[in-house]
């Protein structure tokens, strides 16, 4: 087994996200599912677009907003994900390759365009998203590039990939490719939506198929559909190897094996925007992870990045993480 | 004269901000005339964006960011400017819209892209701006609305519009409407190096075809090509009607007719990015004149917009207006 050229690689939906703020009320006009990831078709999102306010465009998308926290922590990453060759295509190929992060999935040329989330922040900086797939959802096996696979510590995949057959494939692909290099696979359950739809594909696969699991309360109870917080953790302690599982800020809670790390959330003056929380709280861990820190240490620097993007609109770090780490002696 | 539906119509280049940060080496390295805008073509235009940093998309534009400015201050704006039909031409006409402004230009359905102004924003906060013009100078005579025009109190249109020959006619020819109608003209010069592009034919619309002049103090000393800005002061004072200019922290002068105002500048915790200050300004001006209030008042609506804006990235207001407004007793 070489040495691994990336310290994480993330295959996920490609998204450039549409930011605007929104009252509880517009919500509720909409009926739009607060604080949840929606999957929305074409008319959907010219629906509500039309409706929104007006709005700002960011590169996101959870597993590339992982990766370029994993680049401004001072990591190698890479990324994965489909767009299409129209201009939000282009921002998103720019945006991921200036934060540093390796991005060479060829765009596709012709099918729907480059897909969009737009993205609610109501008054108490909760976001809730609408999702209109496009070009990610034509992520297959075929865009997969081995060697990257196999020269990354971590192959780490949203739990968002299952929604269609094609990208689903290629999250079995791409496993099966990294555990033979040698390599780890990390799963982020992505939303309770989101395992409610493919609770029996994930179950199966915390238990067999990944290394490393990340879930938020919400997901992980129901994941097992029990009723609070310490039931799941329980069937978590049995079936997993790894599994980091946040709770806003009460903070966030790292098992591994018979080890048992009960981290804090970093204290943040003010929750401008949640987008993004999850993926860089990932960021942080998989970082640790991926250097062979201890669980509690890739716990702190979890909970340092999603603090910083927490605090501002967008999800993405604006603040370079590898400073605010060595300022809070996290990192060397 | 009917009464005016608009308070004011803008008339402008229709154009998308990606708003990046950069020090100040990286426009060393590139070249780039700090705190000024530049025209570069298409090929310029990707040579700099793919060495800029992760950037967001807003929408902007001169006098756009005007116009949403006094929609924000609840007044009744219109815009006239070019966009193609394509995606961020989509988000310029999104984002115009659902700010409240008029806007109902057709875009192109061939041509050259949406344009898009590639903005570096410096740790001083100066914003320095590569403008690629692309649809938006294929702005024409043929789509003015005239009855938009002539139900405005005043038209305001940007010097940029001299960057291309059918915009600098429909500028004229909208000049003309506004004025057979009995409106006001209103004129920005945009930019000190657009002023050196076309003083002359500057200095005459100042002296005798347009009712309201805007400048800053880089503009105004450049039209008239003097040292100092006192001295340019004087000669604004021979030739033009009414003139607001603008001189950052050190405030405003307003001028019309024997009368003098000196503004003050509203002070700013943090002034975190100077793009679209002068368009802000304008905005509160112009909507105290169309609303017939004290040249002093109108002086203060300025500052107060213009305010607003450097204390956030991006170049249209975040907070309402017309609520700033309000508190600061400027509005009833």
């Amino acid at each position: 087994m070489s040495e691994p050229r990336l310290h994480v690689l993330g295959i996920g939906n490609a998204i450039v996200d549409v930011l605007a703020h929104a009252e509880d009320s517009f919500l509720v006009d909409q009926k739009i599912e607060k604080g949840a990831m929606t999957l929305i078709d074409a008319a959907r999102a010219q629906e509500i677009y039309s409706a929104m306010a007006p709005a700002i465009e960011i590169s996101g998308g959870s597993a590339a907003n992982t990766m370029v926290g994993i680049a401004s922590l001072g990591g190698k990453a890479g990324y994965t994900g489909k767009v299409r060759d129209d201009q939000l295509g282009e921002v998103f190929a720019h945006d991921i390759r200036a934060a540093g992060v390796t991005f060479s999935t060829p765009p596709a040329s012709d099918g729907p365009p480059t897909a969009r989330c737009l993205i609610l922040v109501t008054p108490d900086a909760q976001r809730s998203m609408n999702t209109f797939l496009g070009a990610s959802s034509g992520l297959a096996a075929t865009d997969l590039d081995r060697d990257l696979i196999e020269s990354a510590s971590i192959t780490f995949m949203e739990g968002y990939l299952f929604d269609r057959p094609p990208a689903r494939e290629a999250f079995f692909e791409a496993a099966n490719i990294a555990h033979k290099a040698g390599r780890q696979v990390a799963l982020t359950l992505s939303d309770p939506f989101c395992v409610d739809r493919y609770r029996a594909e994930f179950r199966r696969l915390v238990k067999e198929g990944v290394d490393i699991l990340f879930a938020n309360e919400q997901e992980i109870t129901s994941l097992y559909e029990v009723a609070d917080f310490d039931r799941a953790l329980q069937h978590v302690r049995q079936d997993c190897r790894l599994a980091a599982l946040t709770r806003s800020e009460k903070g966030s809670i790292i098992l591994r094996g018979d080890e048992v790390h009960v981290i804090d959330a970093e204290p943040v003056t003010k929750v401008v925007d949640t987008t993004g929380a999850g993926d860089l709280y990932a960021a942080g861990v998989l970082f640790g992870l991926a250097r062979n820190l201890d669980p509690a240490t890739c716990g702190r620097l979890g909970s340092l990045a999603a603090a910083e993007v927490i605090g501002h609109f967008g999800a993405r770090p604006e603040t370079p993480l590898q400073t605010l780490a060595a300022c809070a002696g996290l990192l060397a």
